[in-house]
């Protein structure tokens, strides 16, 4: 965080920005990009955030409209997006070489930006912006304070994960002062389902798979579950942390079915396993407590893909 | 709250003090009456703690054994309740005409005790207890602020409801810095369920019943339910925050078979619906966004009483 000076001294010279958010966007990479880009407004500047996925209903209260700007020259900066990769493919080609600034707070940044704005120890990337945006000497409002507490709950599951600190209750307390309705955005975020969520939550309970003694839990999540609940798969992050809330379950595994022989793999994990560490060995990465990667093959197969892996750290 | 010192000052001058929880415990009650053990312990004070019912075996890491203390004679104070009749029969009989003093955050309080020292804008009883501690010049140490904390969080859902406040924050960052182990108690109380309770989800979720064109979403917790599951009843506060939760909702109902012909009803409602005055016409109390109160009759009756009674509100 050393050079958020530097960083904010940089910003101040620039008239149009652009900020990209990563694929499959969440409450943490939006809740940075539009609090960030009512800052840079609120200094005059033209701001464009651009994502390569349309985003989830939920979060249509952060969003607000583009500026024109110059897509060739703007300034470049990507929040909360550890490498390049989690651009997407377009978003990637346009601008993965010519990022300006990254404000992250995975620890596995690639510093792939001109200059990163990184802390490892923040639970969300919006605690950072929060920081960035009082260094810009911006007067948070009451929407810029909704994005922010809007990233910071969704990252903690709702203050509950272990990546919570002082720090974060104390930047939570304060955006509920400046006027973040907390009520309402928990509500939307956590305890707001669909009949068909309902549904789709009882067929993966139905499904859920124990291995290794109890201490691996797996929840599958396939194209058909979809179908049959009529949920779409926009629920799926709210159906992976069950798993691991089984008890004495060490390591839990929710298996999404993206396309056919496609499957997203998310590893909850307690300590001391290291979520990151066991997607690492399948190509992907994360956070100690949460990762990811994807697996190719049948349902049957990519399970045991997992599996296997698992045991070696278990 | 104006009373806070006074009530301090009087304390001071008390050797034996037992403190008061409430029947059914739950972790603002017990966290209530732990730190506060701890506190006066420190000042050299004998404490003991009653209770009408065992703890559930989740709140044992806040127990601590009693001192020996004269029961006719000792100072009798009473956290988070509301009325002499939460104490249960016997300790209500023995005690409900003598509480010298009652901490606690409901606006429904009865004003019982010698003194009350009531914040209802408090999320928890254990946040006005944080205040208590410090006016009592006690340094708060680990084992309080697990107390304090297991308070806060487990009365507003992990800091989910709409009583959360820019002080519930504060106050949660300032007991994590004193060494509260924040992430291992929501562990504990929001995301640790056995295979039981799970199963008793699912059977409840087959359940659930809707009515008023989906705005009431009623759920069932019968013994049966129970009995199959291999669940018990101390599961039934979880489950009970499903109906509200369904989108659409504005009153989630949960019925909770005691024994033949005796439900516990919880109501949950999202505002303007006041919950503590449909549980009032009913007998019963609590807070605008959740109460309870009992009925009896068999399960088809106490549903379509609850429901009449809703209609008149709705």
């Amino acid at each position: 965080m050393n050079n958020i000076n530097k960083a904010v001294k940089e910003l101040k010279e620039q008239n149009e920005i652009i900020i990209l958010t990563h694929a499959n966007p969440d409450g943490d990479t939006l809740g940075c990009g539009f609090a960030l880009m009512g800052a840079l407004r609120s200094q005059g500047k033209r701001v464009m955030l651009l994502n390569h996925d349309k985003f989830a209903k939920k979060f249509e209260y952060m969003v607000c409209p583009n500026d024109e700007v110059d897509r060739n020259n703007a300034y470049v900066i990507a929040v909360d997006i550890a490498d390049v990769k989690l651009l997407g493919e377009d978003l990637k080609a346009e601008f993965g070489d010519r990022v300006d600034l990254c404000i992250d707070h995975h620890g596995s940044n690639k510093q792939y930006a001109r200059t990163t704005v990184l802390n490892s120890e923040s639970s969300a990337a919006c605690e950072i912006v929060y920081e960035f945006i009082k260094a810009m000497g911006v007067q948070i409002d009451t929407h810029m304070a909704a994005c922010l507490y809007t990233g910071i709950t969704t990252d903690t599951g709702c203050f509950r994960y272990s990546n919570v600190t002082d720090k974060t209750h104390e930047i939570a307390s304060e955006l509920i002062r400046l006027g973040a309705d907390h009520a309402e955005i928990n509500r939307v975020m956590f305890e707001t389902r669909t009949k068909a969520e309902f549904k789709l939550e009882m067929l993966c309970l139905e499904g859920m798979e124990y291995y290794c003694d109890d201490s691996v839990v797996v929840i599958a999540l396939t194209q058909s579950m979809y179908r049959e609940s009529g949920a779409d798969e926009s629920f799926a992050d709210a159906i992976a942390s069950i798993p691991r809330q089984v008890e004495g379950a060490k390591i839990g595994v929710t298996i999404k079915e993206k396309k056919e022989g496609v499957y997203k793999v998310s590893l909850r994990t307690h300590a001391p396993y290291d979520a990151s560490q066991i997607c690492a060995v399948l190509g992907g990465g994360g956070h100690a407590r949460a990762a990811g990667c994807q697996v190719e093959g049948s349902l049957e197969e990519v399970k045991s893909i997992v599996i296997e892996v698992i045991k070696k750290f278990i």
